[in-house]
């Protein structure tokens, strides 16, 4: 009797996992435009899904985006309790950074080292205190020459240090983007062009940096719980 | 005689406490440098207070500097709740904007328009929930020039424009620094020199400056209730 | 018979010569991307040729277009000797600045208030030393509103300063195009449009702008000699 | 006795000769601030008549600075005939790039990179027609930190590589400064700092790194005849 009773609750816990998860693990992409458009058909949200579906573990997560386009840490400070925490994510992924960079040349707007890093930790401290699980991304590029001449990468490689300090002194797992896309340009732009081999215009995603982006975050993503 | 000394001690005290109201209206200047410097010996709080106790009504009034060098309005934004909600403020006085339009030419890390005017407008609804009473100030000046020709005239003009605007839609007081400071230029400033009327070095004002600030400002102050 | 031919011809020579003087005067407009589009349909060297036709008087003129998108200063000065004094003009009307000032902002490439100065002091030098009248102009505008909220307003009316002082110096008649049309804008732009008025950007001109450029300009060269 | 008068001079002008030679070669340095500062106490220009003197061919070489602090390439094509030209150089080292570089960030007056690149061409072609030789050099270093996070190191790299781009089109020789001093950097500046390894400010340069200049330019310019 007692080894029947033991038999169906494994019977019942086997079939609700098989079926659908009570609780899948809901991941919040909280970005700028490269976020907004990753949840277009071919954006790297749209294209992450994809890969759980093939993997038959699509029904384990939740994957939802928040990007709006143009913004920087301090627009993510402004609206992170309406736009993430309001979702109550497990997981937060904070992909922000090339906008506080590329602004300065673009529009004389971006944001300084010092203040980018005093929202940085102000808003990780608002997400950790809300309960979810905080991971950090570095920038992935503006211009795509391997050989260091795109006129932005001093200040992306200085404010990807910056993220990199801060995901060891929050103790947040980070994905480093600008690592992983610096090595696929390194090994793929064998003309150094300064756009049309993950990117459109230099900054924005084509449909294979999308695939890049989604495969380089769920190989770190995937080990989350 | 005892009698009539207690009597006398008595009467006195009454006197004094309806001179010194148990409940002074507080009011926190929250801004830049120009208001960490409002502190000091010559500064335009400290010129205020005296302006007040010349007047016999200094007990009526707590005066309060919240000034922090190099803030923008999103800066304002990220310390609002410890720095200026906190003190309990019944009258706040906004004074921003200088280094989010200075800063687009000085370090290419100004506040884009529509973003200044989100931020500002989130600022000032955080602060009426509060139940202070809120005042804007428009900017003053970089570069003392009268006649338009200072580099940064275009967008400080632009930006005391959306200020004005700001402050009729959401019912605050306006103390239209800027045109103040632009009649006072235009009336004193005879040689067009850039600095050295109001300011030391185009920006952070002066004794002058100081006094002609706290002056301007109290003509509107005085009658809020 | 034979002499009554002879007569006759020699009578016809001088009519023509009358109406097709040997040596029109020749002007040649030197400046940026608003000059190159000077000799376009619409543009304003074509419109001034159609008013020296319908006055009866463009066998008297020779106008030539030297515009160069993007020109700044020193560009004129690089290139002066290939495309201005080769092209041995009576008259050279210099109308250039926009660059110089606009670039600052639009790619951190303008030109220093000094070095403007120094450039185009050279250039008239130039100029002068081949025997040609210099005719100076004020740049006209980047933004068409008129209450001086222009982000550039600042920077364009300290640079015409300078070229009125240049022309003042250098004994050059000027063409005070700024002038012009900030009266042309204050009058006509009743709802303070940014463009649409006699640019189509901004800065470029519409064909309203670049008949009002014809007029004004012709409205000074007309009593040169 | 006219043989021996005749031996006699011959006599004396070989030794002559072998004291002070009638044609010492003449290099002129042209360039910005550090190039002017080159000719002081501890400059570049007088360690390397050091390094000169201590070989005992100082009476070989004739060094010339032409240096003038805030200069890009259109100020030395501007001055090139009164300062470089006049001097009648047997050999013309142009060492600039630093400002065009640098005041894009520090002023907005920067030069974009395809003007750099003609004024560039523009001043060799001149120069070359006076029958001096050119030597080109690229620019040093904006900020020290040897991992490529200095804000204007993706320029400074660009801008290298036109100029290495433009020595190689005009058959000039190089010095690759950048190079070098990367190098230098890489193998001293272990601590990352951003100046005060050969520079005292991130640009110019202190005695150390005058002498590494001196070196480094030597190295290249003792085979040149």
């Amino acid at each position: 009797m007692k080894r029947k009773i033991i038999f169906s609750i494994a019977l019942l816990l086997v079939s609700l996992s098989s079926f659908s998860p009570a609780n899948p693990i809901r991941i919040v992409f909280f970005g700028d435009s490269i976020t907004q458009a990753g949840v277009s058909k071919t954006g790297y949200i749209t294209q992450m899904l994809s890969m759980l579906a093939n993997q038959g573990i699509a029904d384990k997560y939740e994957l939802i985006g928040a990007g709006i386009g143009g913004n920087k840490i301090y627009d993510l400070y402004l609206r992170h309790e309406d736009d993430l925490l309001a979702k109550k994510p497990n997981i937060t992924v904070i992909y922000i950074g090339i906008n506080d960079v590329w602004h300065k040349t673009s529009s004389r707007t971006g944001t300084d080292a010092d203040k980018f890093e005093k929202f940085y930790n102000a808003l990780i401290k608002k997400v950790q205190a809300s309960g979810s699980q905080v991971v950090l991304c570095t920038p992935t590029v503006i211009g795509e020459r391997y050989d260091a001449t795109n006129e932005n990468d001093g200040d992306l490689n200085r404010y990807s240090d910056i993220i990199r300090k801060i995901a060891k002194n929050n103790n947040c797992t980070l994905i480093d983007l600008r690592k992983a896309f610096l090595a696929y340009e390194q090994a793929n732009n064998t003309e150094n062009k300064e756009s049309g081999i993950l990117t459109t215009d230099r900054v924005h995603l084509n449909e294979n940096g999308n695939k890049f982006l989604a495969e380089t975050m769920w190989s770190v993503l995937k080990d989350l719980k």
